[in-house]
């Protein structure tokens, strides 16, 4: 299995977090992309490769201009007002509020963020090109040569929507990869979410399209962030009415419960019959993460790879989260080994 | 004219404001109180005196049970988490996400935040309760013997709405106060909002209802928060068609303009024929406003306190912002001054 992963993510690292009314280090930091590197190379993969540029195509067929736009121009413009600290958002467009684009970046960053512990900084939105680039890069990989690829992300991207960045995601790179699979010729792609949050913003991308089936295992809104989509109810609208399926999972889920969840999922996906599958890959879902409440263990994430790999599909990792950083690598790997040695 | 005041103001005051990207020590801040409490001192005022205690009717009337057991209850449940800082949301219901409150304090935060500079800490509801009791009492003195009177409300009110909190404002004082006017005899009760920042909150409260008609003189929301209500054309809905009135104006407005647009909202409320009028009195309209952008001087505030004293209503002062802490007291007396004198 191939690796596509870019030095770029370095562009991206705020200094600080916003987490329990204060700024802490980012658990979503460079040192997890080291981790996994290290432990894929040490376990025989070859080694990564830079990705292509990134085409834009598929990115204004998943975001919409304006928050492209969004992305390109706002630290330029929080720059220029001389703020001191990373770009963060103060005020929101709440219920009953105007859902209209402000001129003022408090208020442009208030309109697109989703979620407000995620600082934008110079390099971000460089960071988050490069790291959809790997996802398409990895997607194109996919043929007779590869059957399946893993783009090395950072920063992740399944929390980033049509038009909102937050939870560390700024550009959908799973929804990318997606829609690139589309264009060169798929008709039907899977994705299935094992990341420990919910995908919402790979769930309001294809929410009314049923040419991408959106599968995710995660923790309980109710419990768990991003705490305002992946309930079980929620289910597609229009034409992609059915093709959203959520699992939600209470704190403490172990893999013996989280296990039946992933078959049900893989029944589900098999009936599809998708051209290709997409993992967005986070190992959140383990036992030690400090932010996060399911009990997997190192040894479930190998299993759960030999059981995605029986569906014999193309498939492509794209990583996600996982902040336990001292065990990211190994969980990783067991996934991608326990794929390919099934 | 009496003014009602309350010391339990100090129970709110958050180490941090968020702000550019940083904590900042907050611009609503209790010396401010007391730079009002001293110039109305020295210009003959009699000595401030307490509210009598919260009757929740009213509050009940304007605000959820839902976001009134949140205020209540959020402060035990973020120290319940462990969390060290003060308490600030950190994921949001942006657009198309489930408007349904969630278990965790991290998302209650985020259901009923407008906006994320505003910390909630352990004397924070004590003190908007004692805030609300201000207006409450200060509104109830209305009648015969005292033609008007100011409650001295910290912390403000104006952007706090049905079930929202933010921008300084947990519950709203004004709204509290012309509901109160409302539950006591009144039929018709107008708002008129001369804080630089519009009063969402209260608009929000009252945009299906005519028995308040609500008119605000603010910074444009395209460039001033709350950034996501103030327009021009948010007139009021259902019954409340016609009762919400905005006069959004530009960076660098002097009184000039500002002049003009009070003297048709004074027209207005005059054939509104309200039974009292209350003015939602922040003074961050001054030219040396830290964080706002119109050009009003402090003889300014003279001249509009006069032009307001023609209507001849029963009118109540509450306290809503102004955060040139040095000039904030001679601005809120000339209001005053130039009522009772004109």
């Amino acid at each position: 299995m191939k690796t596509i992963a870019s030095a770029d993510h370095h562009l991206h690292f705020p200094k600080g977090e916003l987490s329990g009314g204060e700024f802490v280090r980012p658990f979503e930091c460079p040192e997890r992309w080291d981790y996994i590197t290290r432990a894929l190379a040490t376990s025989g993969f070859s080694t990564p490769t830079e990705p292509d540029a990134l085409s834009m195509d598929a990115v204004k067929k998943v975001h919409s201009m304006d928050y492209l736009q969004f992305l390109e121009s706002v630290w330029d413009q929080w720059e220029a007002e001389g703020f001191k600290g990373e770009a963060l958002p103060t005020v929101i467009p709440a219920r009953r509020m105007q859902q209209r684009e402000p001129t003022h970046v408090d208020g442009r960053l208030g309109y697109y963020a989703m979620a407000i512990e995620t600082a934008i900084t110079k390099g971000t939105y460089a960071a988050a090109k490069s790291s959809a680039a790997c996802a398409q890069t990895a997607a194109k990989l996919l043929g007779p040569a590869d059957s399946s690829a893993f783009a090395l992300c950072r920063p992740p991207g399944h929390h980033a929507g049509i038009d909102l960045y937050g939870g560390y995601c700024f550009l959908n790179n799973a929804a990318i990869a997606a829609q690139t699979l589309l264009d060169n010729g798929a008709s039907k792609v899977a994705i299935l979410d094992v990341d420990f949050h919910h995908g919402n913003g790979t769930q309001d991308i294809f929410y009314n399209r049923n040419d991408v089936l959106f599968v995710s295992l995660h923790g309980d809104p109710l419990h768990a962030f991003p705490h305002f989509l992946g309930y079980a109810d929620e289910t597609g609208i229009d034409e992609g009415e059915g093709y959203n399926i959520n699992y939600p999972m209470l704190p403490g889920t172990p893999y013996s419960i989280w296990g039946d969840a992933l078959a049900d999922a893989l029944d589900q996906i098999e009936r599809y019959l998708p051209d290709a599958l997409i993992i967005s890959l986070g190992v959140d879902t383990y036992e030690k993460d400090p932010i996060s409440f399911f009990k997997l263990t190192s040894d479930d994430f190998t299993r759960y790879g030999q059981a995605i790999s029986k569906l014999k599909l193309p498939t492509l990792f794209v990583m996600e989260g996982g902040y336990a950083v001292e065990e990211i690598g190994i969980n990783t790997r067991n996934v991608l080994t326990g794929f390919m040695n099934q």
